[in-house]
């Protein structure tokens, strides 16, 4: 495998540090390529701005557009192409975090909103009356796989199907499947530690023992089977999903898991 | 009311400068008092790290438990200290963002990272095994109401009960519930503008229309209606839903809104 690591805590010695380092080396005496972003060393700026767009930052500012643009034209800012160019080069791409209220650092999701651009990430392909884009498993990052590595300070039934915060799987859903699977790439269901707050020097060999598991069986894991957008599923032009395709009483972001 | 916007758009000529525009100067005519954090404006910075707890910062760093220190010595960074009192002396709080990649830009989501810190937003009251801490209706900032104020570039059929995007309830419960419910503020139902990058100039005289109605309404507007934590709807410890309270068929996220 190329594997991406996008790692996003400010503490190296952190339970995130530990399970970043030790996927590197796991990977690699596994005989993989392994990049990593450490979003924090490498000081990442978070925030999109006019900055971003260089020379197509329109006045009034168009983020959608501008970005596209810049995109297009090659002027993105150079820490941006440089992770646009990683997850090209990249068959898989692991997320390193913690859950700070209940999604991802900012420093994470800024990451998301200046690499993620128009015409890269999004606005890929035909839009009309009968195609709304290249997206849910088509576009630019098709083929690619993720996998979130995820440290929760949370007990685990507090994630449960009726657990108070809200399934873990739902509370993710807008990264596996509306930042992921929108520009194509797949991702296996991920790897939490619960109760990470709480967690000793003691408990950290099985959370490792599982980590390298996971990381070992990637290759042959099978992605969340979400529905293609393109592929017969959804009416046209609203996108929402046909009659009947459901299994009875799945409702909610469960309806666009297959099966 | 006396109300804080905190407003998360890089250009003040944006839809979402409009409508932020409009919320002071309609609540400001309406005799209810204004305060406003831009944060592009403030230069919000938008990333945990060690200098947010000066001395209270431990190496190696560990966020909950030294912010909650830096929280309780006085000690947190005066940009974080100014936002947690906008916070208290507000009985109404406005968040005017656009959602990107179905979540708050980096900016707003940092500003909830470093303001609600351990001690002020969670890790408040007793923890124990038939107590888990005041939140989810209790805490810090009970007592007050929040609206979100989204634009949104999609359409909304694509955020519908079965759009490919997921409901937009779901995909803002994170916020609603996991961010403003837990230290105790009660959101109402969310303000959206759909097809926000579509938009014309003949567009927003309705859009400015239905904005205004919605804030001069908002001391009426009734809450969405999670359920309280410590109030006999969940088992202890596990904090799991009671079996049989809630509507046939409701599952998911659904299931932590009374009746």
């Amino acid at each position: 495998m190329k594997t991406l690591i996008v790692h996003a805590h400010p503490e190296p010695k952190s339970l995130n540090g530990s399970l970043k380092d030790l996927a590197v080396s796991t990977l690699e005496a596994a005989g993989h390529e392994v990049r990593v972003s450490d979003l924090y060393a490498m000081g990442w700026k978070a925030v999109v701005d006019a900055a971003d767009y260089g020379p197509e930052a329109s006045s009034p500012l168009q983020v959608a557009r501008d970005s596209g643009r810049a995109f297009e034209g090659g002027t993105l800012t150079p820490d941006v192409r440089a992770e646009q160019e990683k997850l090209l080069w990249a068959d898989t791409v692991i997320f390193q975090f913690p859950l700070w209220w209940y999604s991802m650092p900012a420093i994470l999701k800024g990451w998301v909103d200046r690499v993620f651009t128009f015409r890269f990430a999004y606005g890929v392909g035909e839009h009309s009356d009968t195609k709304y884009g290249e997206r849910y498993g088509e576009g630019t990052l098709a083929g690619r796989k993720a996998l979130l590595s995820v440290t929760i300070g949370g007990q685990e039934s507090h994630y449960g199907a009726r657990g108070i915060n809200g399934p873990i799987e739902d509370l993710l859903f807008p990264i596996h499947h509306g930042i992921l699977y929108y520009p194509g790439i797949e991702a296996v269901p991920p790897f939490v530690v619960y109760g990470a707050d709480r967690m000793t020097a003691e408990d950290y060999p099985d959370v490792a023992k599982a980590w390298e598991r996971r990381l070992l069986t990637l290759e042959s894991t099978e992605p969340i089977p979400f529905r293609r957008q393109n592929f017969g599923d959804y009416e046209m032009p609203s996108l929402q999903l046909k009659e009947g395709l459901e299994p009875a009483g799945r409702t909610g972001f469960g309806l666009h898991v297959r099966g």
